[in-house]
């Protein structure tokens, strides 16, 4: 790190007298390495620290237990690539046209997120970082939008929106369709993995691979002087539902076919992450590394997951839909033990982790989130009386969420407002709309308000849904925000 | 202003010798201050110097009366916020997506006329002149769209379209909303004013308040080396129709309801005004101001305004919409008595205030008006051939009109092209397109080509326009062309 | 060229030791010149080297005789404003919003190609080339469009899609119309001539008149150190059809009046191209000037235009409708009588023309061309395994064809998706659509991600096109891209 210290790095040190910082510079980093595991599609109870009891996440559990569960931690939004989007960048992924998923290619057409977007990874290594991310990147193909481009020192996986599991299987599919001449038209699960751009020959069942390349990283990591950002972004429990047999054998009282090869997925995560957790040890650098662990999105209940006790899933603005599993975990600094209950966002990463590393962000940066750790260390809400809200564009209609405190307003299917005390009920079953009409009618201009810094999308999941935006005139906010439904 | 001395002022310099250069910097000023007051909504015949007879003017009549009447003065928009947008740039504000009003929220969410558009008030500023706007904003609420970055020193007034006058009232219903809870649902004509992005407490009639601010700024100025440039936006005698009772009761021969209100609000107006100038008198400063008057747009006939002889009012491609009373008064320049009856526009404001500032003007800036001043001083047009547009986007159509010299072509409602000799008919009585068919040929031809340098709106005024505009696949200007009517 | 050597010219000679090096500054440039040699509108099958025995072309052809004839040469687009917009910038005139013409009139009111992208012209003059226009630009009528501010030291011809040919009728047509007052209202096929900006009174028949400039600018190049590059940009043979009486007293046996009158145009044409070639030798530069001649887009076969044996002709994506008639001819390094036949692109002029400069290519210009050159003299396929793409958008749907190596796809109307192999199959005669699903499939994917590189048109030919692109959303992608027709 001796030649690494940033701007920040300095603004963080100038706190200290003249002399001190001369020392500083041959002096160990006393940052925290940061390790931010994110899942995929992973549902609300689909570890055992929110309640699952049929699969079984006993390394999850034990940190978690060791840390700072989070019950109310939420994502920007309900799906994957808005909420990797937001998550990167700490912003509502509306207001730079990236509501949609990529269009789902090999090969995307030179589409992307727009790289004037700084994200936390850019950050994090301006301020003397050794960063990584292993797994899924789906934020775009292009040069200008590769890992290795926008703040990743290391990187290993794919590009796209997820992965068939099984080398032995996608690889023989891939080959056949090369064969046949087909090579844009191969559905992009199937394609190879990738280190730093370069095509590699993967071997291993994917999330085990994916864990020992993550302890790979902490180890190279571990030989530097400048702490390590690691972004363990799995796939897994996307589909497709790919399990060992090995992993499924372990739940026989599942007699679902779809939850128990979900449970043997889960099984593998918590393995990884197990083994993940030996190598911080083994290294030494278990004591001051900041684990975060979060899922992008709710879990999808016909593909094996469960976000009981919260309604619906992945795509909705219920609480199924965004509220996830999360703890923190960092020996050094958190205590043991806690519960954190008030509403957080995958927003508040970038200030957060930002600030831990003493980094600079960018003066005309809008952030939409808050740096959380001094709420958490308090057990005060970390933005009493703000709203997070959620958005989710469907063919002709728009659906939104706000939530404020322990109050959420809802909407859907231009349906009627509801209005939900989510902290009391969070599964939202008792409406409480009639009751408080005003609370309704000010989160709603607020929504409205809040409406007007989206952008037009700059790309689109496919053809049919550019189609569908254009002929139907969308957003069509003014449907979307009146007070009475249609 | 010794520190002031900026690129623009030195190459008004630059035709001196170089020995005077230095002398200069320690030298007054005679530089004219600028005092440019924008009425809201005020019609073309709601002053006495254009032959209103039941309200009074009195003081704005002297003014006029030793200055120099525009009997065909022109705003570029028919209603307010494409209007100021235009004043301040200088330019069409459809070429820069500003072809509507901001949205009507307390709180923009971030929008704002685009930033790297720049205004009059900045080059002023850059030139060193002191700087400052009291009254109404309308072009953004951000920080970035905020007056005290956009080139004003300083700012007493609102951010948005409109204000409630009297504080008894609007600060009781202000805060009853508040205690209801709401905030971003309070509508913004009740919320706090402010001076340089600090809440105050206003205790004053709005009117009068903004006149006393004006006049404490023109002394704070005539403390100063340099000219100053104010532009004293009154937001009277826009609805709401409020008027202090002892104003009202001056009129006591108007008997419609509406009428005296507005001559009310009218009367302050008059009043403040002449308090203006009572202390531009007592500092000195008198002789040496350019005084513009202007409305921002046509009246309201439905809202106790007047614009006789002109054809119906604000939002109308009409005279009635967007010609304006104006005068300019200038002691030591402008000779008394005079009045000028070729076209003018609000674009010409930025030029025009520019070159008596000796100002630098940006190479790239695409300007639409013209320094009128050598044309006024010698009687002569200062655009002779010239065409000044104007076009208004109602739903699914497009108003718009041309004047060129004395001939207007108009066409409303996608009916037939009409054409006015509006010198010699300003009320558009006699249609003389049957005779001159070339005439709208050509002209129909000049605004199309015009219309090409459009932009989609950056903005719009509610989500339902927003929403009728892409449903609608506006601005079709394929039928606004049209030579033949539908 | 002592003082013009650039950046680029550097690297080329970077190559050779430090003392050559300031050597070069006083030799004689090696560099060869360039004329570029485009014609409008002219069919595949209307010049003799392509098999036309109606209409004569002996000076083309013995330029194509003694060079290398190109018998699978594309533009870029099917027609004008794309076709020159995708050759001066080396890209798909559909990723920079240049996908359509722009609006037909003498004042296009601001618009023109975005000025962030580079032309050959520009590189070419920055790598020390005197470089010139001849004819038509069609590329935007603004300062900062204009030819002189987009790499041309010298400009004689007109901005517009289009000119009449007979001065003595188009002037008299143009003044007419002014009489009447009208201006804007003008056909810009009537305006007058210029000359690096300035209006000039032309007394030739058009084509004689661009013959007789281009041998102007050839010879006052020939007293310069620095190579030259002219872009010979012929309006002929495009309508309107206007020859000259003795030109088409040539052709007694045509008997159909168009053909005849296009006959007369491309002899006059062939005429000229005699004449420069003439002055390339007394000037002694023949030798070294590499000659590339091609059309801009297939012929109107409605308007006495052949490209038999291509089908359709302007504006289809079918084989009449960009592949063109090509030739390059450069003594001192092409061998006389060769053909090539694998297919080439006017996207290919920018790369090989600025490799033949030695010249600097941006680092961050995505091209979408090759230079041909070495491909070219080896005979071997330029692009093997390649695609070159062709949209054309109409009304509410979009035309595509994609080839590569000697297969084509394609699709209009939203009709059925056919195969081509057009290299054996010129004429699309043959559908290969059922005997090869796969590769419908992945040259159908390939065009879909292609397609998501493209950008909302900057402008459009006329407001209907506008209007109907809106309210139609298009590009409709979603019909255009599915496997199946509707």
């Amino acid at each position: 790190m001796k030649n690494h210290l940033s701007l920040g790095l300095l603004a963080m040190f100038s706190l200290l007298s003249c002399g001190i910082n001369l020392a500083v510079a041959g002096q160990a980093d006393s940052r925290p390495n940061i390790l931010f595991i994110l899942t995929d599609d992973q549902g609300y109870a689909d570890v055992g620290f929110n309640g699952a009891t049929d699969l079984k996440t006993p390394s999850i559990d034990e940190l978690a237990e060791n840390g700072t569960v989070f019950t109310s931690a939420y994502v920007v939004h309900p799906y994957c690539g808005p909420s990797r989007a937001g998550l990167m960048t700490g912003r509502y992924p509306h207001k730079f046209g990236s509501q949609f998923n990529l269009p789902a290619t090999k090969d995307s057409g030179g589409l992307g997120l727009p790289t004037d977007e700084s994200y936390i990874s850019e950050v994090l290594q301006d301020a003397g970082y050794y960063t990584g991310i292993v797994g899924k990147w789906h934020l775009g193909e292009m040069h200008e939008h590769h890992p290795n481009q926008r703040g990743f020192d290391e990187f290993f996986g794919f590009l796209f929106g997820g992965h068939s599991y099984f080398p032995e299987q996608y690889r023989k599919k891939y080959q056949a369709a090369r064969d046949r001449g087909l090579d844009s038209a191969i559905w992009q699960y199937l394609a190879p993995m990738q280190y730093n751009g370069k095509e590699i020959r993967e071997t291993e069942y994917l999330t085990d691979a994916l864990s020992r390349e993550a302890s790979s990283f902490i180890e190279k990591a571990s030989k530097k002087d400048e702490p390590f950002f690691l972004y363990l972004a799995y796939n897994a429990p996307h589909t497709p539902l790919e399990a060992k047999e090995e992993d499924m054998a372990l739940f026989p009282e599942i007699k679902d076919k779809k939850r128990k090869t979900y449970a043997g997925m889960v099984w593998a995560l918590d393995r990884g992450i197990s083994n993940v957790v030996k190598t911080l040890k083994e290294t030494g650098q278990y004591d001051n590394t900041l684990i975060v662990f979060m899922s992008d999105n709710g879990g999808r209940t016909d593909q094996g997951a469960s976000n009981y006790p919260l309604k619906e899933g992945k795509n909705s603005v219920q609480e199924g839909g965004y509220r996830t599993p999360m703890f923190m975990h960092w020996p050094a600094q958190l205590k043991a033990g806690k519960t954190y209950k008030h509403p957080v966002s995958s927003l508040d990463m970038f200030p957060t982790l930002a600030t831990l590393a003493g980094a600079k962000i960018a003066e005309d940066k809008d952030l939409d989130g808050v740096d959380i750790l001094p709420a958490v260390q308090q057990d005060v809400s970390a933005r009493p009386g703000d709203v997070l809200y959620v958005m989710v564009h469907w063919d002709a209609h728009t659906n939104v969420a706000a939530r404020r405190d322990n109050l959420k307003v809802i909407r859907t299917d231009n349906g009627p407002w509801r209005l939900y005390d989510v902290d009391a009920d969070p599964a939202e079953d008792h409406d409480l709309s009639k009751q408080y009409p005003d609370t309704i009618r000010e989160m709603v201009s607020k929504m409205s308000v809040w409406s007007w810094s989206h952008q037009q999308p700059a790309f689109f999941y496919n053809h049919k849904s550019a189609a569908q935006w254009r002929l139907n005139g969308m957003p069509r906010f003014d449907q979307t925000f009146e007070l009475k439904e249609k």
